[in-house]
């Protein structure tokens, strides 16, 4: 048999059979070894310990010890013994798709007699142990499509599967006489599934296609050792308590029906409170800071998109384009930036107008896949936080400099103190791949650069990140379920200038191109309420609060005209108020105000009558404290007036 | 030959011979009438003087002393005399649609060689004089079509009108060796063209089709006495300077672009500050008035609009679906009721929370024929102050008394003053044409009517106007350019309720159906701001002007920084104002400000800077006036708070 050379991990070379595993590396090495081997990799894919291995290669062996970074193949071993344990206490399921995700498995699965509901799991889960306690051997075998057609006779979902599948050749793994495949790579044993958690069951459409079938979703996850599971596990609970979609309930913030429409949110009452103070926040702030805010249209001929070019390279994530009849094809806008265009060159513009700057709260339409929806994360109907500023050429500079302190001002109105800069440029070695105006892109680069310097802002520099049409910076944040995640943008435009031919009549009386810079600061109203509903947990700041504060008067018949009082006292403020006025104990009205994420429960007694004063309990705080109420809805509009800063100086930057 | 009775407008009947016309009457009458005689009507039908009558009917010949009330037949004929012109002057020329309007007449037109310009209507208008003076006899003639194509050939377009009519014959005018059809009824002579004018010029599609080519539109009109058409000359100027699409192009308000998209206006800056303004402003009183704002997708899954019943009655209206490729079928809805429903059936409903009241500034598509289209007047795209009303049966009388309360107070706070109430009752002698339920049409409408007189308004009822699904208030008013039109509308729903099988708990613990009230306070943003541009002829009241205040400096290096001082003291109190510190003549830019409708022009020299005052000159008054700026910028605000009341007192009534 032929020889193959294999590379450690330290760099050492040693010859093998072909077709040897790493298994069998690992025994040639040593027993424990073997032993403990859980996975291995590839040329730096994750496979099978039994994977044969036909050519030359770098090879790594997992081991139970190694720091669980890729755990692939124990969730899909996880996996596999969950569905062997289904398949026996329900001979007649259907299985359908099953992944390993970011975080641990799930499995779609259909039993007509009954569906497999949450209170079913810790039976399963029980039923899995003792099939990892039995020990099993997981055997591979390579079928053609046929053989395993016959296989898996009877299994809807399987066969179309197999059908869709490229290649003739499967690899089925089995244990006893259950079989499945699309798992590799997967541990030697099941009895190397050390720990592992059912965690939820939930609908899922067969495929992500809302017109098929809907299937029972069962997610799980395991791990090596204890320790991470319940690190796992504990995690998941910060996560659920600050998941926006899970306060947004809790709060009715808002509801999405897939029935009605997938990704397109209804924001109710709450939500829309929140969502209104934003948007007034943020055009207030932007007609402050020298933009002209707009309206325009949402439809536009199609045309428009294959002049800006996004109808050729961004076709797949727009709506399909409405045929009106008479020859007009109009199309929901993806993007707002060919309708500010349109605005700029409804009139001739001069040197001295520049820089232009034009926002809007854009709505825009973008097709998400179904899978990928996620609340107010990501939607397909969207407003975005948009601006185009148009600026000659010696102005990107100064423009950069101040979009970037508008942002920080911004950002620190929110609280917002997490996030990096990142400056993408192109990739020098490469410069056939960009925009083609070298003089233009080094000017751009070096002027951003400058900026950053000059402001002295900390940031890290990306070469051959830009967007073919200009270099950016890119403000990143981790969200609160800690991804990364982009929060603005100060993108550089030198390409669509030029589709359009926009002009400006120059000092010299001559036609000059303008530079666009897109921007949007707390991108789109969706996202940005996602974001804000996970970092403030739902305990909104008092300005964006739905309710701002209730008064709860502790006899109605005696102390409703006091709270009336105060109330019409707050709401000449223009104070989001309310009294409880409701037959309910004094004690489940607190409660309630509390579960509400309410800022402030003001209770009125006897004493707060004789007194002019309130007795105001601070959200999240346990003891109420008297205030004089006069002094209460002064420092209450001191406090709306001052944002999320929480007492905090308005962060800034000098320009 | 066979006799026929004709019935004159006194009731008195006489026999003619059959296929007599109206011009042998009128010569059997008198010769006198057979002179003044001009056009006719047969049961009401306006019809030409020489038409064969050919069974009993009543009939009625129109004299050129007869108040113009019906000018159909003198705008026919005159527009007959322009193509009969036009084509001795352009040969070549291709005619296409011609049509009587409401006040006037237009011709399309194609000249290859060279388009007619609105420079050429005073040479045209001379030679259509010319011919009227030589006073030809006009011919009848009915040919089949095929005689007619003939007549017609190489006149492109009027082949294409003779393809699609659905009769065989056609009636044929002739003038000497020029034919023309399509202009029934015409008057006998081309002499009877007393006073005419031709308009104006203006391109338009052929057949109102985007995708077809644009023709050259000749408008004009004419009348029996030069009085009628100098009225109607003035009052076209009157409505020009009105005219919302004018007005709004001085002031840089919108503009539409039909390339880009027929009827989806761009608001620039200008314009959506107005537009704005008025939005916070009925967002703040809506809310105030116990109204909760949502914000609900402008797509949903068509099956909506399937059970709302939009999809079988106003599918003609509404753009065309989108075929999502996995069986969903999204549609951009044309109402927003459906979307509200959603959010009503989102939680349980108990008797306790109604009436519940949700609001939106909901964007909405209607596809409007393009001919159809103006301005911000009928557009595509729209933005309604829509609401919803859920009420119990028994709340009816009192949430229609609330919501006329707010409908007032929001009338007077835009000071529209000129409106009336309309009430739609369903026909009695027809019940079964509408929703069954006796007993509440009869209870809602006893108590609409009950309401109005209970607060004292008057108002015309209207049986039969009502919809199929519930009574109604119109609140009707005349545009500046005196069309009647509707400002708002309260309409009980009783059918969606069903169709949505909407519920709420009541006192008794069982489920009852609710009832919708659809009530809009100003209509949609495009069509209120159209309104008001017309109404206040541009010149915005201080709350709503996008520049509230200029100010200019005599000199910029002795007085910008007062200017400025003044400045950031309106800026303080949220005004909009910028200082005009130009290299212009001070005389120009004041005379700049007033044409910009500018509310306040604020000139600041030597003795302003001495005395902290300015010199202050209102829009539309001639001299200007010295405040102290302090007093000055006090009083704006209170002006701004009054909105458009000029002074006057907050009108409201009591419930």
């Amino acid at each position: 048999m032929a020889e193959i050379q294999l590379t450690f991990p330290d760099g050492a070379q040693k010859a093998f059979e072909q077709a040897t595993s790493l298994l069998d590396v690992a025994k040639s090495i040593s027993t424990s070894l073997a032993k403990k081997a859980i996975a291995g990799k590839l040329n730096g894919e994750l496979v099978d310990l039994q994977q044969p291995i036909l050519e030359d290669g770098a090879i790594e062996i997992i081991t139970k010890d190694d720091k669980a970074t890729d755990l692939m193949a124990i969730w899909n071993t996880a996996a596999f013994v969950l569905a062997a344990t289904l398949n026996r206490a329900y001979p007649e399921m259907q299985f359908g798709e099953v992944h390993a995700t970011e975080d641990g498995f799930f499995y779609d699965t259909e039993n007509e007699a009954g569906q497999v509901a949450v209170t079913d799991l810790p039976d399963i889960k029980k039923a899995m142990s003792k099939l990892i306690q039995a020990g099993g051997a997981i055997e591979r075998v390579s079928l053609d499509k046929a053989a395993a057609k016959t296989l898996f006779a009877g299994q809807t979902y399987k066969l179309a599967l197999l059908d869709e599948m490229e290649t003739d050749q499967v690899l089925v793994y089995k244990l006893g006489d259950f079989a499945d495949f699309g798992l590799a790579p997967m541990l030697a044993k099941v009895s190397d599934v050390k720990v592992f958690e059912l965690l939820s069951v939930a609908g899922a459409y067969w495929q992500g296609k809302s017109s098929n079938k809907m299937l029972q979703r069962i997610y799980g996850t395991a791990y090596n050792k204890q320790a991470d599971l319940d690190a796992d596990l504990q995690r998941r609970q910060e996560a659920k308590e600050r998941d926006h979609r899970v306060i947004g309930n809790q709060l009715d913030l808002f509801f999405v029906d897939p029935k009605v429409g997938a990704g397109l949110p209804y924001w109710l009452p709450n939500g829309a409170t929140i969502r209104r103070s934003i948007e007034r926040y943020i055009i207030d702030k932007e007609v402050a800071n020298g933009y002209e805010h707009v309206y325009t249209p949402i439809l536009a001929n199609l045309d428009l998109y294959k002049q800006s070019g996004h109808w050729d390279h961004y076709r797949e994530d727009m709506f399909p384009p409405m045929d009106m009849g008479d020859g007009e094809m109009l199309e929901l806008r993806p993007m707002n930036c060919p309708s500010h265009i349109q605005v700029y060159k409804h009139h001739p513009r001069s040197y001295r107008e520049l820089p232009i700057r034009l926002a809007e709260l854009g709505m825009m339409h973008r097709y998400e896949k179904s899978g990928a929806l996620s609340g107010l994360q990501r939607v397909r109907e969207m407003t975005l936080n948009d601006g185009h500023t148009f600026v000659r050429p010696d102005q990107i500079q100064d423009e950069f400099k101040s979009i970037l302190k508008l942002m920080i001002e911004v950002y620190s109105d929110f609280n917002i103190n997490d996030y990096t800069f990142r400056l993408s440029y192109r990739d020098p070695a490469n410069t056939e791949k960009y925009y083609a105006d070298d003089e233009m892109w080094n000017k751009a680069q070096t002027m951003l650069k400058g900026a950053m310097d000059d402001l002295g802002l900390d940031y890290v520099e990306a070469e051959g990140e830009a967007a073919f049409y200009g270099p950016k910076l890119d403000v990143q944040t981790k969200t609160a379920m800690g991804n990364e995640e982009t929060l603005s943008t100060i993108q550089l435009d030198f390409m669509l200038p030029e589709r359009f031919e926009l002009q400006y009549v120059g000092e010299d009386g001559e036609m000059h191109r303008p530079v666009m810079i897109h921007r949007g600061l707390v991108s789109t109203m969706e996202r940005f309420t996602a974001y804000l509903t996970e970092i403030y947990k739902g305990a909104f700041p008092t300005w964006l609060a739905p309710t701002q504060a209730v008064i709860i008067p502790v006899k109605n018949e005696l102390h409703y005209d006091y709270a009336k009082n105060v109330k019409d006292a707050m709401i000449k403020h223009g104070l989001r108020v309310r009294i409880d006025d409701r037959n309910e104990k004094m004690g489940y009205k607190i409660r309630e105000a509390q579960t509400s994420k309410i800022p402030y429960t003001l209770v009125v007694g006897d004493q707060e009558v004789a007194d002019a004063t309130v007795s105001v309990r601070k959200y999240g705080e346990e003891n109420a404290a008297e205030e004089a109420s006069d002094m209460f809805v002064g420092a209450i509009v001191a406090e709306v007036g001052n944002y999320s800063r929480d007492g905090k100086d308005h962060k800034t930057i000098n320009l």
